[in-house]
């Protein structure tokens, strides 16, 4: 009952990542041939979020340099850096696929080894370490938030912290997959996640394909179905956990956060230890960044606001820590005082 | 200052109506030249909201019965009872068009005329009525909402309860209208509504045109803009207030309601008499309308969810009344205790 299609497939040697841009209405699995493949699928948009680019990335460097093992170890090593510097342009802003590239480039470098031969296998040794660790985060986080999910219960969700956005699992949803996998059954409620909607693209479908019974709602219906009684706890993922606990999340997460408390819901936060950031000490001073006008007066090609209106568009928000019941990590749950326990697992 | 694009027009005895499914993007403004075309512009509701369909039904009367004056009065009371009967199939569910036909004929009925001609005239003197009526009460609301709004703040509004669902002012909007003309500055946060969008399609629209400071949101930016110290009041109009003073109204205002409670914000339902139903004792006696999945699974013709997913699609959702600051009537402005002050005013 394994989860059936994943965001980044690496099977004999072949790198093969899904068109998200197509999901929901088409699954297009595409063998990556050429390193200008892998930088368009990751400049598209076709493979996205932070921990699954880094992975594509550092698979990426292996496609760019597996049949230059003729070079010497001079000449691979300048090939290999020229790669990196090529798949980092794709998107500048990603902070996972710069890490994952320079840490590739740093092993073979480090290595000691001689030939091309030999640097490739560091290369591709590297990326598996990077794809396995990946897996193993996010599953660490489902164990131990696995115990959450009980019979008959309802999880709602925003936005898509999923398995399309890692390697595996995911971070929200890993509990939610390793209570599947347990035979547990409940339900997800999926808010749509305007403006770009990762909740009914993507939350949905992975959910749905991996057998999980789930909801689409718009974002407007998470305070009906909570009044409902069919909500028992909110799992949410994370961009950036402050040091005091405040969760910077995508727009609509503080909305929701409210709501449960509202109607006495527990809402938890699922954050691997490296979106743990203790050099920002609150919410405050996150920079939220304020995306285009075309997200939010029109819906895909077509315009839904008037010509000319005003527009806030805000990506993501701050849900203060007092409305946060615990960050599922994958080094256990923590619960507040978060500055205090924070640092004692992470400091 | 006056709004300058009316839902309703009638001029010189012409009647003309905003095709509202073509905004935001286009204002086109179609003279009704026979009684099937008014059927027609309600049925597609290129005129809606439940007041503006009642003014458009009474009016297609004289539509349909303006070249009728040479008949007896027998044969004209036939003609015009079918007519209705015939507009009342536009939208079998809307209460307000039922309404204004019965009146328009019980009116021609009860005259005592005794040609067509003179039939006619009451026809038309009671549409124009019902028409005067329905700005007067929304003028009302507005009058004694106008105090709330001061320089220099910020309202938050859901859906459109404004004057395109009504001929003039709106419910929700007449405050903003008249201060507006007052010579207040205030900036308006109007949420998208999803999944039918009435906010950014209508309400932004017709804001927007009459000339005040107005930003699109999605639903789910409204605890953002409410943290960010921008809002400082609430208002949205109601389908239904129970005699508890329970509101339902568009999914999305509980919502919006219990975030306006967190951030210590007042939430103001505007509402005319006629929507007030002291014969619903609470919300919980209000049956919520569930509609069909395309609208939740789709964004126009687009498919945004996955084939076969499971929906919730709640047309209204029902806001406590401890969570309402208070209700704007056209007879003044109601608070809690609701059952004993509504029971005062209406009962």
């Amino acid at each position: 009952m394994a989860p059936q299609v994943k965001s980044i497939e690496w099977t004999d040697g072949k790198l093969s990542l899904l068109d998200q841009t197509q999901l929901p209405v088409d699954v297009t699995v595409e063998e990556q041939t050429s390193v200008e493949q892998v930088w368009d699928s990751i400049k598209k948009l076709k493979v996205r979020g932070a921990p699954a680019i880094g992975v594509a990335g550092a698979y990426g460097l292996v496609v760019a340099m597996r049949d230059k093992t003729t070079l010497d170890a001079g000449a691979f090593m300048d090939e290999l850096q020229r790669n990196a510097d090529y798949l980092d342009s794709s998107r500048p802003t990603a902070v996972n696929l710069s890490w994952a590239l320079k840490r590739v480039v740093a092993a073979a470098r480090e290595s000691g080894a001689a030939t091309g031969g030999a640097l490739l296998d560091v290369v591709r040794e590297t990326a598996e370490a990077i794809h396995q660790e990946d897996i193993e985060l996010c599953r660490k986080i489902g164990e131990y938030g696995v115990p959450l999910i009980q019979d008959g219960m309802g999880v709602l969700t925003h936005c898509n912290a999923g398995r399309l956005a890692t390697s595996e699992y995911g971070t929200a949803t890993a509990p939610m997959y390793l209570a599947h996998q347990n035979g547990v059954r409940f339900s997800v409620y999926s808010d749509e996640s305007r403006p770009l909607l990762q909740g009914s693209r993507l939350t949905a479908w992975e959910l749905k394909e991996a057998g999980i019974d789930v909801y689409t709602i718009t974002d407007n219906m998470a305070a009906f179905v909570m009044q409902q009684g069919l909500i028992d706890l909110v799992i949410v993922g994370t961009d950036r956990v402050a040091a005091n606990g405040d969760v910077a999340n995508k727009i609509g997460t503080m909305g929701v956060a409210i709501l449960a408390k509202h109607f006495g819901i527990p809402f938890y936060v699922a954050s691997p230890f490296s979106t743990i950031d203790l050099a920002t000490p609150t919410g405050s001073d996150i920079v939220i960044e304020e995306r285009g006008e075309d997200e939010v007066t029109h819906f895909g090609l077509r315009r839904t606001a008037p010509e000319g209106i005003k527009v806030r568009n805000p990506a993501f928000d701050v849900t203060p820590n007092e409305l946060v019941t615990a960050i599922i990590t994958d080094r256990g749950i923590i619960k507040a005082p978060y500055t205090e326990n924070l640092k004692k697992v992470f400091g």
